[in-house]
């Protein structure tokens, strides 16, 4: 087995304020530096853990210099490391510290082993979709972010239904009163969306999946759209109504913003081991061989 | 046809804030004062609606000499007054004034007719219970309150799941991470719940439900528990998380403030006209004699 | 730790044809007959593994003369012979040969140590509902039967939808198009009409559950209705549609034919562990502890 | 306006066995045959309605010279000649005779004005996607058909559960305990697939819906898959399990048959009015405008 030369660099990112996260990290990072690559720190991390003997760098940097990211954390740590190296197309490879994410799937044990394999050339390659959202008040494009998992629009705990006005490429679709409404990638289709009562999207899948949040009317159900549709929200009524982007970034709405969400340019690479399967990883993460109760007779 | 003795002084109340809601409200005055019985305004009504000519008493003074509160609204305006006379078992009679209502489903064209008929005791009498909701910090209860509808646990737009541990009759039930958590009545089953995937409870059911709103674990399914259980819902993580009594008087909680929830021990008697059935009104209200398709062959 | 007088016999059921139920059976036997009653064997179990050396009597002569009875197999195998025991008002004690269930909740692990301190008066008592089912054609009862669990009308799979009309209480409810409809007890509201969206009913709730399966219309949502009700399911239109009771004693339908279906008379009592708790075995059947995902910051 | 030159030959379907069906049919054919085309009839059709005036062709004789056939009935009568007609992409115009319908979305009184401006060239157009199903056993496909809405694995009602093993493009995905499991197209979305709980698709998504039937594991959730899948269940436990296309075509399963379901290099295109627009066909249907229940302040 020779390491594949376009591995030479590998970031180690982890998720912060993590207390012990630094003995696997450093584990990691000895074991890469010795057997395969040139190692450095993303800033954040190497400031939580007081890593000072491998170069540290910017997110920027990573995205510019580095050939692959490995993500130590949970999926939220690799959702936000993500949207940042989005731009520049750099592979991740996710390692869950703690419990088994839906693209965090290398556990902890494996690490050792199996992320060496993968520098080496042994892995699936996958891409994953983002969405690309701007808020625009009087015209004007007030914020804009990207989303890994969803953007959500949701009214606060202490007012009224959200009253929201939906059109997808320039046609109307519906008004819709409730909770909120989630847009989610494949990706974010198991995670709010799922508790939503979204269907699960397969990440290959050109779709993202518009999916109300206790919708008023019972017909309002998840609509699986294309992914080169143009989807707008407009905030018609309510109050104490925001939207954010993978739970990041809450912007409070003003009446009649629109929240426009498209599929983002950028595709986020996700490296597994060989053999991996997403359906492998639902099985673990929903039960899906556990049932619930079992007949006899 | 006689009137009945027992309906002597009839307090009308109004939605607020409803213009042109003054000229049925004085119709029927009017009318009721000439054929039927006594009448009286409800303070706010009256200021409301700049009216002068009939007597206008407080809410508790309708409770104590009313035999009857006819109300002009939506199910908002009649929970709302419903909470206030609870105590006094006035029974209530609901007029739409809009669209149809859950609970206020006698329609304006139908009033003039019905009305009287019914204060001549022509009527079918029905009793909802109410929720007792309490706040507890420290130890010490700092907010009691009614739900006719419902107490709604509620995360604010602006933050991650609500972490809620319940349990009934002391008995741990689990711990769920939620959007919140709704605890409705019979009566409140066919709103907020309903649009959370909750099951609509019959009136005269003795029970209560617990609806997860977007639960992260897919089987936290409703549950349906007898309406004298104590119901308790300690917030145990999160941030901005709000209680809320029929989505009235809103308090923020703190960690470990417990929610106790138990059936109050007053019922609001409501009168329908003859004949009325509660089915016919969910089948008006819901669409359920239209189907979303048809199939032929 | 002395014997209860009252359960001086005790009948043993098991699951049929399940190779190897014989070697708890006996052990139970063996155990229980030395220490604290007098063990009989219902009749298909001692003719299944072949057990002649205790007396092996009917259903109907364990409903007449034993105290209790002991079940080790499947929820199902507590349903049969609860069914059969209902009339007697024989308390069950429920053993899973194999996964735990909702209601045989003692594991053969634990069997050999907490029969014994049951039967010596330690245990927590609780009875279950069931339903009285009949089909009536041309206004005579053609058929009738029990369910601890649930009537359910169903189509087969190679017809078009059933045609239903429910009244409750004489009070026309709806007509729905869909697979068919299942009315459940709280027994049965964790069985099939779970997997049809049904809510979960806390089994002291004096009612029963309505779910339509699969239906034509959006808003036809369960329906809960008090114990007390009179539900009858007309089959108005539709081929090939059946009705059983637990899954059993299945009738084919004609046009017309009304079910009828009220709560029996007759209750389950079910005996469990001291310390037993129903929610407990809720958690552990549909993993309420285990979330399929969690986010980090 | 002009007669599109495409169009010189139109065939008309009528739904089988509707009386008075005759009189619009025949309006229109008189009215085409004037303004704008050579009418023909489908064979049945025109036995159907005693019609000898026009000629009377099979569908495949439509498919290879008609240039587009206008349907007449309901949204069953459209995916029937659909599946004829979709090896010879001939486009389809669906009018409704009776409700309306999600692909026959022309109503009988707009059919006099709306046809023949279509037939001049002043039409959307969109095509719809179909599935091809087969049946394989012992290793040789023993049926294999069509389908525009879906293919459906059912068990009968009077059977336990199904027990299919899923799997895609030759991934193992999970095995299921239900009644059944539905794969629809966008266009089946909104048919049963949508009873069953699933997500609307956008027809012009390129992805295809698995719908399991009332699943015994509660996190056996819809997911949509990219539409070149190759999707395949096989039948592993239960009895009286059968499969149908669109509800026809009813194949009895033994243990171990698989269903492989692909999607059709076929399409079927759908010629609307100009200015149409799914999203209004939705609303229509699925009463998006109109709210369960309306809360006042």
């Amino acid at each position: 087995m020779e390491t594949g030369p376009h591995f030479r660099t590998v970031a180690l990112v982890g998720r912060p304020n993590t207390p012990g996260i630094e003995v696997p990290l450093l584990a990691l990072a000895d074991q890469l530096s010795t057997c395969c690559a040139q190692v450095v720190f993303e800033n954040d991390t190497a400031r939580d853990i007081g890593e000072h003997r491998y170069p540290s760098v910017s997110a920027d940097e990573i995205g510019r210099h580095a050939d692959v990211a490995v993500v130590l954390g949970g999926d939220g740590t690799l959702l936000g490391i993500g949207r940042q190296l989005a731009p520049y197309g750099t592979p991740l490879i996710g390692i869950n510290h703690g419990r088994l994410g839906f693209i965090t799937d290398i556990s902890l044990d494996e690490m050792a082993h199996v992320v060496p394999e993968m520098l080496a050339g042994h892995y699936e390659r996958e891409e994953r979709t983002l969405l690309e959202g701007r808020i625009v008040r009087d015209g004007r494009t007030i914020y804009e972010a990207l989303a890994f998992n969803d953007v959500v629009v949701n009214r606060s705990g202490v007012s009224g239904m959200a009253d929201l006005r939906l059109s997808v490429d320039g046609r109307f679709m519906y008004r819709q009163r409730s909770d909120g409404l989630i847009v989610a990638t494949p990706t974010g289709s198991t995670a709010y969306a799922l508790a939503a009562q979204g269907p699960i999207l397969q990440p290959e899948l050109a779709g993202m999946v518009l999916v109300p949040i206790a919708p008023h009317a019972l017909s309002n159900r998840p609509i699986v759209v294309h992914d080169t549709a143009v989807v707008e929200i407009r905030f018609v009524g309510g109050r104490d109504v925001n939207v954010n982007f993978d739970m990041q970034s809450f912007t409070a709405l003003e009446i009649d913003d629109t929240i426009v969400v498209v599929r983002s340019r950028h595709r986020v690479p996700l490296l597994h081991p060989k053999g991996w399967s997403y359906f492998a990883t639902l099985r673990k993460k929903l039960h899906w061989n556990e049932y619930p109760s079992e007949e006899d007779e």
